[in-house]
């Protein structure tokens, strides 16, 4: 058995037998080995630089004294940068597991999609978290920023946890139990005994003991300093301070006492401070002259194949394959269409004739065939376009200067010059002979475009010059029939080669146990090269694999009794699909006892955290899933790693959800709300969940909400939020809401107390739906008012891309409620109203209150529901229409409805012809009400008459009804304004039938702009 | 060749496989590897603990902008620490070296004393500098306490200078150009290349750029935090914030920012601060159960050899070697010495009868033989004392009882009883026959005493539970003939295996390549062990090792046609054959262009860095050394290695002698001293300079000093202490005065001014000289004479073991300097003017001065002079009877060697006794002075006039003559007192005789305390 000590040895004489430098850990508290300068720094500029080192990260937010088996406040990394990344970095990596004895032939190893970002340092990277049989041991990323700064060339960082990887090889379960190093009497030392203490002391200050004035002190000191640093041009030590005043932040992040703002401004301090450091170090070091950079060594470049002397010359399967590294999941498909279409396109713009054209992929390929390709474009007669026939030749019929100018330019005489009909008209023109190009030409331009043109959302580069895509493209395989098409892209040479499933380190190619061919093969023909990958036993077609995924999950399943969820889970089998090229599948089992949770708890971990689909029995959960691994394994090996990995999991679940559970009631988590910040200015979280309830209680009184609801809403409201307390939360936090609720009842309350906890964090995305009862609603308005009263009274507004309080989410989760509203109590409740309440009481905590706090957040919340009004397919004009009624978003909602439900209805243009013709007329400031002694002529006598018979309180009255009662009184105007001068002489007469129209006007329904509503009409 | 980082490697993986744990450098910034918790933390207690690892060790005081080719801020130490010491681990270490590919055979490796200690953290060890050709490579230590506590077990501490050991390797010589690591492609990576921009920019940080104040933030906030662990229990964190601030300071430090107020304070804090966490760290492992404790294993005892069958009867050698690691080598004749008494007076209190005691030694054996050992003791004849024979029997001759009771005890019967004197008393007897003890059995019992009573000036502990002396006795041989003595002293049993010099590492014993037999030899009889030593090629005999230092020095600097001063030398000649076992002198030459430094720079470093021989020619200093190496080696290798030490070392000197020369006066040197700080009360160096430059001109007033002399102090106090300010003395601060005697030549100054410069800083030790000028003793005393007034009028007097300013020092250079000046201008000068002077400046300057600042300073100056008179021998009455004159110790001085001189005179006798009388009989306060007209008697007439007659101002006169003028006067007073009742009942005859006795007592010379000299005289 490995010890850890000598685990790192290995690890660190890997390496360096690869050429990385040793280095040590850093004399500063690093969060990760990211952070040590020999990365964060030495990643930056044009020198190449190999390292490897131990890196003990301190995270002070993941002390727990020692007692949780999986988590310490100081872990060890073993952190790689090759730079440039040298081509193979992942065939480098996986030779690295084996120096550490690990048998890949019997593991699963897969490189899973993850991008990584610090935006805390302006870096960012895209690469895979690296799984062993399900557990994450290694970060690998190919980082493109740092400091703020675009990397050239690009490194490969490789981060181990040494930790897991020790746990998992020693098989043990805690990791006090790793054997650490063998003493001088054979004595193993185990983790615990070398660090144990340690891990507990230090857990004790990051927790409990920190001083958070002496840490503020030390983190601004440390500030201070960096930026003094910068400004002395020091790069070194500025990034010392960096590191210091980060663990600073850390411990103080640790001990509770970071609010939201000062979290804000600190990233934001740091970020700057990163960005200027690395600035500098890159200026210093080409002041220094790049010390570091190699003489470039000479190498012969690679050239395509030549075309064989016996190229056919009768049509030949054309197979093109582009070898990746693990693309993500959805990245597969997408570029599977990508190619494609491209091809498809690009082949129809040439005049090569082709057979069918097919397209799939794997994460690691995509590969595409064109049958019966043509070897040759046909030649073809072109006419080349003269001056106009009647230009071409003058009086005499000789040719005329611009037709000599034509004739000279296409070297030829008179003679050849006919007659042709282009675009309309007769032209001079000269038929000329196209000789087809040959199909090697044409497919070396297409492939390359093709390969040139690959991008997803994400894209990334590595050490090609030019190429930028999800990940990097490695190889290239371009054959027509016998021929290598020779497409070269960049530094990218198409060839023969393929690269099947990964052959165990050290061969390049052979035949596995259950006889797939692996490694790299050479292709003879393109026609080999779908049976070659299928030799490969890798599922080129997606729904192949997709099926073999479902077939073999619902064998595993069967065989235990159960089944998995195939209609519910097509997202995640999606998802596994495009983790494997070949499918295989291993049943798992975890102990019984978990199942006492929750099966969200458990579902969550298993889908979000692993991918393994979960097996239910009779409708409800068993202790079983099913992971798909990525080719041949030891299914021992591969189930006893996954299982331990979900026992780690589930046993930290279990442990909290236990911990919690030891209260007796819900109330007793509320006092700890008031140890966790929320904000410097508003206070705890505490504080915030008092007011959240009291302006519920408001909204409640606006509504006149009683009864059994009114007391679900008041028992709701003291624990409001309760579950943030709860060590289950501060662990998962996207179990908000939904741990309120399982606490709650098993706690005691009743389960609308507890449906109001849950649905009062809803809807969390756009998704989610709202909340279903009105408690709960009510306290999920509270939330979002009182968050965006807060910010805008304390004139926080978000800007740009930065929201760090989630008010955008905030005040479409105010909108949603709202809208979706339509026909209950909370219908009437207006924003206004809302955030008039949730201000006041901010107002009675002592905070003060921006003059303008009401009226800005209500022209945010309207802003952001006139976006989602756009977003889902309204007009902006009719959006502009409903506005006015947009502070009541139920309302806006239901008018929304009905005019798109009375579309070009005849009466509503005419009742919007004469409203706007109405207020068009109407001088400003004339008020409803008419003297009607004034009125005598018939048209306004019968107006007056038909406005009086309007029916009162019209904003009630569905739209379609109010028509109908308006369509008197639209007639009767209409009439009015043919038989009328509203300008007449008399002025008590004018002022008489201006009265009139005002009152017509006013007895419009409300909420409409009928101006915006009028266009929107077009 | 070795890379850097492949020793490293090799470090780790040598102490690994010896059963170390790795450990991973502190996540602080620390200044060397001690300060790991894995050291200073895990040696406290009692579980065993083996750790190895690498330490970059930041002292922001060495930072040189990488410029100097052998400092830097950040060095590279590998530690090791051995808990238990493991018993060989001298044996150890050299294998670590051969790991390191280190040739032993060829290299001169010598274990150098080295008493380490570190006050701050309450540490000390005893152990020694490994030297490798000279250089120092590892510090090796035998830990005795840390953090104030005793160390039980005893740990070992290695520590290597990881770049000092590479450069000699790689033969390079500045650390930039050390090869760090190999590339990937091949390529060598310099250390420079991997940390030159750090070296530098951390230098700039540490020396120029750090902010001051927030330093001093960051200090008191880390003392702070450290202060509340240790209150909180928690000795991890506690730790981690004492090494936090040692840094904080470290970089006050550097940037010039301590004063020595300061300095003391934070040592003080720091000492606290680790001795109260270190408790807390023991008593924690306890509450933890020492977790780390190993079962004891059962071992055989040892037990030593069983006498032979056929042990001889007649007389044998006896022959002990008592085998030590390397002693001081001041220890090695006090051992030898001590060994001879304990021997010869532990055999003489034996009947054994033997032949001649030779005792002599090496720094490694110290060995004894006893010529003709008998066998045995003789069997004798005793006689037990029974009661007084009249006692013994009743009048009818029977036994009485006593003599019954003893001859109960006995066990004998009456005619056993025997008349015999014993004590001048006739007894009843018995005799008894006395058996000889067996010489083993007596030699077992001697040796073991012997052994335990060993004892230096400084003991160390290792790991034998009850022994204790300077170094670790790790074996010992004794033999009577051809038989064991089976002595057994704690672990420690007598056997006949000696160890000669160290064998190659791996092999037992041998035979070197020059004969020699080299490692554990078992010796057959006592005789063979001389001869077996001398096979070794060990030279025992120290005169013999001593002449051959000497010869071959000799021979080595004749073939350079030099010589090494012998004469001159003795102290260094001593040392270096007490360094080695086998010299072998090999001859290192240096370049000749540092012979343009002065000498005694020069021969500072080869004297007290090195232990080289200077070799001269032509009486001047020749570019040679001579160096003695222990033992064969290769002459090329080892000269190679001393050459490039003694190279670095003068570089280092030639370069800062030159940039200190690029002056162009010494003046400007002098606004340096303004930035180093002093005292922060007392403000600069600067201003303590022009304090003590004023103190000198008015001392220099009180004796009238003028004309050129005057000049001369003048100008040399403008420059008083210049040369602190430049960069030679700040690296070798004992050079202090000397370079500002050779640079103010240099640099324009007269050489008188320059003399007074070098004069003003002495006398350094009790054994240096005092200023030879009366300007250099001048500003001598205006030194010394400023620290004392300063210090008490802080009231800052030292106390107990603190006197970090050196007040005892200053106070015994005022002492010698006056009492060395009888019969110059200053012998007039008192100790309280001086004071009086130099309080007054500091008043000018500002400074609060403590009321008794004058009279608490001369106290303490009066005492160290006591106590300095009786140190040199005079007796504590003699010292008490000149107390009076001590102000003006010129005086006191003449005063004690007239008395001195007397001796017993019985002048001197009479004149004291008369004095003493007259005092005894005189009431106090009466006045001197009487009414002549009231004297009658003719004794108090004679008196009268004699008192009259004795010469006025007596002070001055020398003791001798004022004893012949006295004679009369005391012949008087002595009839005065037989003849007069001097309390006559006439009171105005009672007033005028005692008047004239007050007279009497007032013309006595002064300075003398007359009782005290009447109980000296006895």
């Amino acid at each position: 058995m490995l010890t850890m000590q000598e685990a790192l040895r290995r690890l660190s004489d890997y390496w360096t037998s690869q050429g990385c430098l040793t280095w040590q850990p850093f004399n500063s508290e690093v969060g990760a080995g990211t952070m040590n300068p020999a990365t964060v720094l030495r990643v930056l500029g044009p020198e190449p630089w190999d390292v490897a080192y131990v890196e003990p990260s301190v995270r002070p937010d993941d002390s727990r004294y020692g007692q949780n088996p999986n988590r310490l406040q100081t872990h060890t990394q073993f952190q790689v940068i090759l730079k440039p990344e040298p081509g193979d970095p992942q065939e480098l990596y996986l030779g690295s597991l084996e120096a550490l004895g690990i048998d890949l032939s019997k593991h699963d190893v897969r490189f899973v999609e993850d991008n990584w970002q610090q935006p805390a340092i302006g870096a960012w990277g895209l690469g895979w978290e690296v799984w062993l049989d399900g557990m994450e041991i290694t970060q690998f990323t190919y980082f493109q920023q740092v400091g703020g700064q675009n990397l050239d060339p690009i490194p490969v960082e490789l981060t181990y946890g040494v930790e897991r990887i020790l746990m998992a090889q020693q098989g043990v379960t805690h990791f006090k139990d790793i054997a650490y190093a063998t003493a001088a009497d054979g004595r193993i030392v185990t983790y615990g005994e070398a660090f144990g203490q340690q891990e507990y002391e230090m857990s004790r200050y990051y927790l409990d003991d920190a001083d958070v004035e002496a840490n503020r002190r030390l983190y601004e000191t440390y500030v201070a300093e960096a930026a003094r640093m910068v400004e002395a041009r020091l790069p070194v030590p500025a990034h010392s301070y960096i590191l210091k005043s980060s663990h600073a932040f850390n411990v103080l992040d640790a001990r509770g006492a970071i609010s939201t703002t000062e979290r804000a401004k600190a990233f934001g301090a740091m970020r700057r401070l990163m960005r200027d450091t690395a600035a500098l170090w890159i200026e210093r070091r080409e002041e220094l002259g790049f010390p570091l950079t190699r003489e470039a060594v000479d190498t012969t470049p690679v050239v395509p194949e030549a075309a064989p002397a016996d190229l056919p010359t009768t049509p030949q399967t054309f197979a093109l394959e582009i070898g990746v590294e693990e693309l993500p999941p959805h990245v597969v498909p997408q570029t599977v269409e990508a190619v494609r279409e491209a091809l498809t396109a690009k082949l129809a713009a040439t005049r090569l004739e082709h057979g069918a054209i097919t397209v799939d992929g794997t994460p690691r390929r995509i590969v595409a065939t064109v049958e019966a390709l043509a070897a040759a474009e046909p030649t073809a007669e072109q006419l080349r376009k003269g001056p106009k026939w009647q230009a071409a030749f003058d009086a005499d019929g000789n040719p005329t200067k611009p037709l000599e100018g034509f004739m000279r330019g296409q070297g030829v005489t008179v003679d050849q010059i006919v007659k042709a009909e282009i675009g309309g008209n007769e032209h001079a023109a000269v038929a000329v002979t196209v000789e087809g190009r040959g199909v090697l030409d044409v497919m070396a331009e297409i492939v390359a475009d093709v390969v040139i043109g690959l991008r997803a959302e994400k894209n990334m580069r590595w050490n090609d010059p030019k190429l930028s895509f999800s990940r990097a493209i490695r190889w290239l395989v371009a054959l027509w029939g016998p021929a290598v098409v020779p497409a070269q892209v960049s530094d990218l040479v198409a060839g023969r080669t393929t690269y099947l499933q990964r052959p165990v380190v050290g061969e390049e190619s052979g035949l596995r146990a259950d006889g797939a061919l692996v490694g790299r093969v050479v292709i003879e023909t393109a026609d080999a090269l779908l049976p070659t990958i299928a030799k490969g036993a890798i599922a080129l077609s997606t729904a192949e694999r997709r099926a073999a995924v479902e077939e073999k999950a619902t064998a595993l399943a069967a065989g235990v009794g159960g089944s998995v969820d195939l209609a519910g889970e097509t997202t995640l089998v999606d998802e596994i699909t495009n983790l494997v090229e070949d499918p295989h599948g291993v049943l798992g089992n975890f102990d019984e006892r978990y199942l006492d949770l929750p099966e969200r708890i458990l579902t969550t971990v298993m889908r979000k955290h692993q991918r393994y689909l979960p097996v239910y029995r009779d409708g409800k959960l068993a202790p079983h899933f099913v992971t798909m691994a990525n080719g041949l394994c030891d299914d021992d090996t591969v189930r006893a790693g996954n299982e331990s990995v979900i026992r780690a999991r589930y046993e930290d679940a279990l442990f909290f959800w236990n911990a919690d559970l030891e209260a007796t009631e819900a109330d007793s988590f509320v006092p700890g709300l008031d140890k966790l910040t929320f904000e410097d200015r508003l206070g705890s979280v505490g504080l915030r969940a008092r007011r959240i309830s009291d302006v519920a209680g408001k909204l409640a009184d606006r509504v006149g909400l009683l009864g059994a609801e009114r007391e679900t809403l008041a028992r709701a409201g003291q624990l409001a939020k309760f579950d943030l307390a709860t060590q289950l939360v501060v662990e998962m936090s996207s179990l908000a809401g939904f741990v309120a609720r399982e606490y709650a009842v098993r706690l005691g309350e009743p389960q609308a107390v507890a449906d109001a906890l849950y649905e009062m964090e809803q809807p969390h995305t756009s998704a989610d739906p709202v909340p279903a009862s009105t408690p709960g609603a009510l306290l999920a308005l509270g939330d979002r008012f009182d968050l965006l009263a807060a910010m805008f009274a304390l004139g926080a507004k978000p800007t740009g891309s930065s929201d760090p309080f989630g008010l955008r989410r905030a005040a479409l989760g105010v909108v949603r409620i709202l809208r979706e509203s339509a026909g209950t109590p909370l219908e009437s409740l207006t924003i206004r109203a809302g955030l008039t309440d949730a201000v006041a009481r901010l107002a009675e905590q002592g905070v003060e209150v921006a003059e303008d706090a009401v009226d800005s957040a209500l022209e945010f919340t309207v802003g952001r529901f006139a976006q989602l009004l756009r977003d889902e397919g309204t007009s902006a004009d009719l959006v502009a229409a409903i506005l006015p009624a947009a502070d009541a978003p139920g309302r806006a909602a239901r008018l929304l409805a009905e005019l798109t439900a009375l579309g070009g209805d005849a009466r509503l243009r005419s009742l919007v012809a004469t409203l706007v013709r109405t207020s068009r007329i109407l001088p400003d400031g004339v008020a409803a009400g008419y003297d009607a002694a004034r009125l005598s002529e018939p048209a306004e006598v019968a107006l007056a008459e038909a406005v009086a018979g309007l029916p009162a309180g019209s904003a009630g009255l569905p739209l379609g009804d109010l028509l109908e009662a308006a369509a008197p009184a639209v007639a009767a105007a209409e009439r009015f304004f043919e038989d009328i001068l509203v300008n007449a002489e008399d002025e008590s007469v004018r002022a008489a039938r201006q009265g009139l129209l005002a009152t017509l006007l006013a007895a419009a329904p409300a909420g409409i702009d009928w101006k915006a509503l009028d266009i929107a009409l077009g």
